[in-house]
């Protein structure tokens, strides 16, 4: 099983390039969860911020701080789909996720992912909470 | 919150064009795990073939079938990604799962599949277990 610090130049390409990836949570009782969200990766931590999308809430937009709160168990998956299946592949991370509310993490988070995504620069993600992922496992399926 | 058989015409072509879905499950421990799938829907369930994609195997392909065995609940999401962010959108489907062998509703799943995905019609699906996900709660975000 891989870890962070071994994973492979076209693996860590292939993480900094997608734009989208997609967070499972569970709550206590063992409901999972799953959303698509924006994120970045500094080569330690996953970062993904609380934000509301263009005004819209929904009950989910919540339901992943809830669950984190409950039980910080979290899985996230970049992946590729491709109709040559000889093409797909995915990173699956399972680790351990905090929020924060401030402090030099979240405003070096904030910063990268204004960098990686300008529609954020508009946006006051800087006021939000940041989910951080510590990544504890790594499983690489295809070749990413 | 809608139910599958009040799905608007524009969600369920929404859902009939995905290639793709993720999937999530947790096992007893309430450790998430979550991965894309294929999938399709009858309009009543949703089914997912457990095949070994190009003869891959990896320590994920059964860790979903061994979650589901000890906790049914599942939740899947078929979302679509844009940099317009006015265009991003989700419907998301918390249910119960159930591993099919073999029967009705597993051929007839088989022969979906095979429709909509031409790969699967040279893999031997017929012979593997079929995910089958009935829904219990929908969320739809944005405009799917």
């Amino acid at each position: 099983m891989p870890s962070v610090s071994h994973l492979s130049l076209p693996a860590l390409r292939f993480i900094r390039a997608a734009r989208v990836a997609h967070l499972a949570t569970a709550g206590l009782n063992s409901q999972p969860h799953v959303i698509p969200i924006c994120f970045v990766f500094d080569g330690k931590y996953f970062y993904s911020p609380i934000d509301e999308k263009p005004k819209r809430t929904s009950p989910t937009e919540l339901k992943r701080v809830i669950n984190l709160q409950a039980n910080p168990q979290a899985a996230l998956v970049i992946d590729r789909y491709s109709e040559d299946w000889k093409h797909l592949a995915y990173i699956l991370i399972r680790g351990t996720a905090k929020i924060l509310h401030r402090g030099v993490a979240h405003a070096a988070a904030v910063r990268r992912l204004r960098r990686k995504y300008p529609q954020y620069r508009q946006m006051a993600i800087h006021t939000r909470p940041m989910i951080q992922i510590r990544p504890v496992r790594l499983i690489l399926w295809g070749n990413p």
